[in-house]
C-alpha cells in the first residue's frame, strides 16, 4: 500500500507512520515530492485491513496497491477452475443453462418445468423451497416439503438441483436435498452463512449484491473458499441504480472483470435483473456473448399464477424458443449449448473459434 | 392497485384481468381512456404482493397505490413511538447520543471510551462483540467475551448496551447480556435473523441497508414488528452511490421522510457514512438538525490502533467537542441533549419551540 | 393520471383538484376506496407536466399513466426506423460499426485510422475534433483543423464521418464536414444544442446521459424531432454507478426497453463504458447480442501515445480480431455485418432467423 | 502517480514505461516488490492527463496521487473565499439565504414573492427565465421578458438577482441584467458554457451536476477560474441514487469535503433535493447544520398554480418559519441569518463559537 500524507506533514508524523508500519512487519520506502511525501509498505497484504494508519495524524489516505482476495484469485490459479455438478461440469467449453421456478409450489408445478427445461436443453434445474421476501406477507416458500419435490423432480429427470439457503442452521439440510447451495444476493455478505457453505460438501452458486463492488464479491468468495469449499460459482444478477426501467441493472462489465480477476466459473441471472419476461431473451443472449459460463433462468409453467416473480418468468414455450437461439450464438462462440451430443460445434463460430473460444477463461488472458 | 393495459389489449385480455382480481376478492373498477385502459382494483393490501398479474397477456405494468407496510406506518399508529431502553427514552423530546467503539478490543479500550463518552453525555454505550467483516483475514471480534466486557461496561457506568447480532442462532445469548440487539447493514433483508429478533424480549435498532429503499427499510422493520417485536427503532447510515469521496453518501431526505411515514424512532450514524473521522462531526450536526432522534458514534480512545474502523473514530477530546456543539444545536431546536437535568431549555431555541420542537415526530405532520 | 389523496383529505380537498383538473381540459373519474380517494385524469397527457397538482393541499402523490414522449415512440410510429448516413443504413438487418479515435490527432493518426477500420469492416468513421474534457488544462481537440482531416478522410476512403457537437453556435460548422452530428453523454440534456441539432439537415447520434434514465433519454430524443429533425441514432454508452471496476456501467437493459418503447435505432458504445481496452470486445459482443444495431468503437493506431481515452482504445490488430468475432455473432443473429457483399448470411444463424432476425425492432414485438 | 505494473511484467515493459514517464518531464521511482513492480512519477499534475500510460504493455492501473484540480484548492490558497454580490457577503460569517420561484411567471408573481421572501430574511432573489425542461412541451421560462421583470425587482427591494444562463450565446445578455449567473447541474459539464462565465464580469453560482463526483465539480469550478473568473460559489442540489422516494439525495458529505478540499462558499439547495415542499425544511436545516454558507430555496406565493416545480415550492408563510427556524440553527452555530442587524448573534451559540463558528471554512481545516 501506499500511504499519501497531507501537504505539510510534519516529518516527526512522517516517522511516526513509518515505525508503525515497520512495526506491523512492512518494509517502507519513503518518498519526498514538492508537494507530498509518500510512504510505500510492502508486505503481507492480508496484514492491510487491521492497521488502522488512516487514522494517524499527518495522513491523508492509504491507497491500495494488491487485491485483498487471495485464493480465488487468477495470480493465485492462472487456469480457469471447473465446477463439477453430478457430472455436469461449469466452466468448460460448455455454456450451462439452469432452469426453473423462482418457488417450488407444487409437485404438478415443479416436474412439469423440470420435464420440459431438461427436453428444451437446461443441464439444472433451479426452484426456491426457502424464500427470502421483502414482505412478511408474502408466500414464503413450500420449505422442507419443497426441497423433498425438488429432490424428486431430480429423480425423475436427472437434472441436478440447486436451491437457495438463507440460514446457517438450514445449511445442512438443504445440503442433504440439493445439488448445488445458492446464496442470494441479500445474503453474500452474511458472513456466518458463508462459512456454514464453505463447510458444506456441496458446490456453491454465489450471486453478486445488488450494491457489491466486483472486490467485494470475491472477497464472500474468498470466505467460502478459505471456510473449505473450492466448489464455487459466481453470478451475477444486476445492480441497483437510478434505473426504474428494469427491475436491477445486469452488470455484464462486471463479468469481464471478474473474469479477468477470477479463476472462478460465472454465471449469469437475466431474469432478476430484467424483472419482466420480456427482456430476458435480450439480456440471456448478452450474457452469454459477454462470456458467461452460463445462465439461470426463471421458468414456470404459467407465469400468471406464479407465487413469486411471474413477470419475470419465462414460459415453456418461450424458454424453448430462447434456447435455440442460445444454442445458436454458443456455436458461433465456439463453445456449446446443452449435452455434448447434441452440438457437434459446427457452423459459422467454427472459424471464429480458433486459438480458443470466446469468453472462456484462459489462463493468458491479458 | 392500477392495472394499466397495454395500447391495443383486448377486451378480452381485460376481462380475464378483472375476473382474476375478483376472483382474488378485490373490487375492481375498468376505467376505458383514449390510449389506454386501466383497472382498478380496491382490497387488501397485502393480498397484492402474491398476485403476478403483471405477467399476464395484455398488461403493461402495475402500479401500487397504497403503501406494502402496515404496522409500522404513520397511517396505523399516526403518534410517534418512543422506545424505552433500561429507562432511556429514544423517540421522545431528549436527543441520544450512542457512542463507543466499532469493536470492543479489550477490557480497558471498553471501560475507558464507556467512562469517557458518559461523561461527555452519551446515553447508551456501543461496541461489537460479533463483527461482520468484509475480509475473511480481518478481526472478527472478541464474540463471547466482548459481550461480557460490555455486560462489566454496563455495570460499572450504568450506560445501556447496544451491540451487532449476526446470527439468528446468537440472539439468546446476545439478548442475555445486551440491551439492543442491532441488525446491521449488510442483514437488513436477513430474514431469518429479523423474525429472531423480532421475537426476542429486546428492542431492536435496525439500520438501513446500503441499497435499500426506504420502502423496503419500513418492510424489514414490518418483519420485526409482525412477528411480536414492537421495541424497534430505525438508523440511516447512509447508502451505496458513485461518490467515493466519502465512505457512504448519508441520505438525510430518507429520514426525513420515514418519519412523514413512520411512527418509529430514527437515529443517524455519521460514523459509517463519513469513513473519515474529519467529517463525522458536521454530518452528525446534520442528521440532528434534520429532525433525527439521535445519534450513533463511534468513539476510540486511541483511533490510530484500532482493530476495526479506525479511520472513522473519533478520539475522546474530538467526541467531548463535538457533544457541545450538539448540545447548543439541540437547544436551538427545541430538544435536549443527554440526561434531563443538564439541560435546562433556555436560550436560542426557546423562541423556536413554540408549538412543538423541530423534527420531533408529530401527529399532525404534514 | 392518477391523484392519489392523503388518507383523510377532505371533500373540499377533492373537490378542488378535480375542479382544478376540469378547468385543464381533463376528463376525471373520482373512486373512493376504504384507505385512499383517487383522482383520475384523462386528457393530452403534455398537459401534466404543467400542472402542479402534487402542490395542491389533501395530495398525497400523481402517478403518470401515459409516457411522456409522443413521437419518438412505437405507439406513434410501431415499425422501426432506418437512418441511412450517405448510403449506410442505420437500424435495418445490417449490423454497423463505427470505428475511430477518440480525438483527432493528425493526418497521419486519422487517415492510418480511416483505412485500417474500413479494412477490417467498419462502415463509418468516427473522430473528435471539439473535445469536451474534465480538466481544463487537458488536450481539447484540433477544433477546426480537425473537422478538416475527418473529412479529408471520408474522401480518401469514402466512409462518412461522426464528430461530437459541444456548441449550439458550431452546429453550422460541423454540420458542414461532417456526417453525423453527435450529442455527448454530457450534453443530452443541454436543450440549447439539441434544439440547434433538431434544425440541422444531418443525422443526429444522441448518446444517453450517465445519470438519465431511459425516460429522459427518449424525452432528449423527442426535442431533437420535435424541433424537426427525424434522422435520429440513439446510443448507450454506460451509466453512472457505485461500481469502480470499470469507467461506467454498460446498461445493456436500458437498450432493449429503449427498442421496445422506440421505433429509433440503438447503438452501444462499449470503450466507454469499459474505460480499458481489455473488457471492450466483451462488451462489444454483449451489445451486439442484446440487438443492437451497431456499435461504436475507439480505435488508434498506438493508443499509448493517444492523447484522450488512450486506455480504453484498440489498437488496430485487436479492432480487427473483434471484427471477426462480431461478424459470426451477428449472422448467428440472422443480422450480417459490414457491407452485404461480403457477408452471404449462411450458416448457423440462418436457423434461429426465422421470422425475423434476433433483437432488431418490429411492429409487432411483445 | 503510481503507476502499478501487472504481475509478471517484463524488465523491458517496465523500462518502456519508466522512459516515456521521464521523457514527459516527470521524476520516476521503481520499487520492485514481491508480486508487484510500482513506478513512481513526480512532476507537474496537469501533464498527467495527457499520458495514457494505462494503455501500455504491462501497466496494470495508474492510480493518482495529487488532486487534478489547483486553483480552487485550499493547498493553492487556505483561507476561504468571500465572493460579494452587490455587497451581500457569500461565504462569510453571516449564512445568506437566495429565495424565489423556480421559474419568473409575470410582473406580480415575481414582485409579491421578492417582497415577501426580503422581509423574511432573504439576501438574494433566484428565478428562472430561460429554463431548461425535460419535456419540450413543458413552459420554457419568459426569456428576454423574466430578465427584464427579476431586474424590475431588484430595483423595488435591493435584493441582487440569480438567475440560470444555459446558453454561451445568451450569457452577456443574462449578464446584463442579473447579479449572479447560475450554472444548473445538467450544464456542470457544459464546458463551452464554463468558458463563457468564465470571462464574465459577474460572479457565477455553479451547481453540482446530479451524477458528478466532488472532484469533477472542483474540475468544473476550475475551468471557470482558468479562464479568468474567481467570483465562484459552489452550490450542492442532490445527486442520483436508487432511492425514488426524495426528486434526488442531498448529499451533504459532498459539502464537508468540497468545504476541506476547497476555498470557495459552498451553499445546499434542499429543494430540489427533496422535491416536495414537506421536506425542504428539514434538508435546509441541515444543511446549514452541515456548515454550509448559505441555501437557495423555492418559494412560490400560490405553488398549486406554479409553471414549473411547484410541487417543492414553499409557500410564503411556510418560508418565514423556516427562516425562524434556521435564524435559531444558525445562532448556535455561531453565525448569523439575515443582514447583521438583525441577528446579535447572542445566546446559546455564543458558548459553542468559541473559537470560531461550526461549519465554516478555516485556514486551519484539519
Amino acid at each position: 500500500m501506499i500511504v499519501v500524507m497531507q501537504q505539510g506533514a510534519s516529518e516527526e508524523q512522517v516517522r511516526r507512520v513509518a515505525e508503525r508500519l515497520e512495526r506491523a512487519g512492512f518494509g517502507i520506502h519513503i518518498s519526498r515530492g514538492v508537494e507530498r511525501t509518500l510512504i510505500g509498505a510492502v508486505g503481507d497484504k492480508r496484514l492491510t485491513a487491521t492497521l488502522a494508519v488512516e487514522a494517524m495524524e499527518g495522513v491523508d489516505r492509504v491507497v491500495p496497491i494488491l487485491q485483498p482476495f487471495k485464493q480465488v484469485s487468477r495470480e493465485f490459479k492462472p487456469e480457469p477452475s471447473v465446477v463439477r455438478v453430478r457430472g455436469v461440469p461449469v466452466g468448460g467449453e460448455e455454456v450451462v443453462v439452469i432452469a426453473g421456478p423462482c418457488s417450488v409450489e407444487s409437485r404438478e408445478q415443479i416436474l412439469a418445468t423440470a420435464r420440459a427445461v431438461k427436453a428444451a436443453g437446461a443441464r439444472l434445474l433451479r426452484g426456491g423451497a426457502f424464500k427470502p421476501r421483502t414482505s412478511p406477507y408474502s408466500f414464503q416458500g413450500l420449505e422442507l416439503e419443497g426441497l423433498k419435490l425438488l429432490a424428486e423432480a431430480r429423480e425423475e429427470t436427472g437434472l441436478p438441483v440447486v436451491t437457495e439457503v438463507t440460514d446457517p442452521r438450514l445449511v445442512d439440510v438443504v445440503a442433504r436435498h440439493a445439488d448445488v447451495l445458492q446464496i442470494g444476493a441479500r445474503n453474500m455478505q452474511n458472513y456466518q452463512l458463508l462459512r456454514e457453505v464453505g463447510q458444506a460438501s456441496r458446490p456453491v452458486l454465489l450471486k453478486r449484491g445488488m450494491a457489491s463492488t466486483v472486490e467485494e464479491w470475491l472477497m464472500a468468495a474468498e470466505y467460502i473458499v478459505a471456510a473449505g469449499n473450492r466448489q464455487l460459482i459466481l453470478c451475477e444478477r444486476g445492480i441497483r441504480t437510478f434505473e426504474p426501467a428494469t427491475r436491477f441493472t445486469l452488470d455484464l462489465g462486471a463479468v469481464a472483470v471478474a473474469r479477468h480477476l477470477s479463476h472462478l466459473p460465472i454465471l449469469v441471472d437475466p431474469s432478476h435483473a430484467a424483472g419482466k419476461w420480456r427482456w430476458v431473451g435480450a439480456l440471456a443472449r448478452a450474457g452469454l456473448a459477454v462470456g458467461a459460463d452460463g445462465l439461470i433462468v426463471e421458468v414456470h409453467p404459467r407465469p400468471e399464477e406464479a407465487l413469486s416473480d411471474g413477470p419475470q418468468s419465462l414460459n415453456l414455450e418461450r424458454f424453448g424458443q430462447l434456447m435455440a437461439e442460445l444454442s445458436a450464438l454458443a456455436r458461433a462462440m465456439g463453445r456449446t449449448l446443452g449435452p455434448a451430443a447434441e452440438a457437434p460445434g459446427a457452423g459459422a463460430g467454427a472459424a471464429v473459434a480458433q486459438g480458443g473460444s470466446l469468453g472462456r477463461p484462459a489462463a493468458s488472458a491479458g
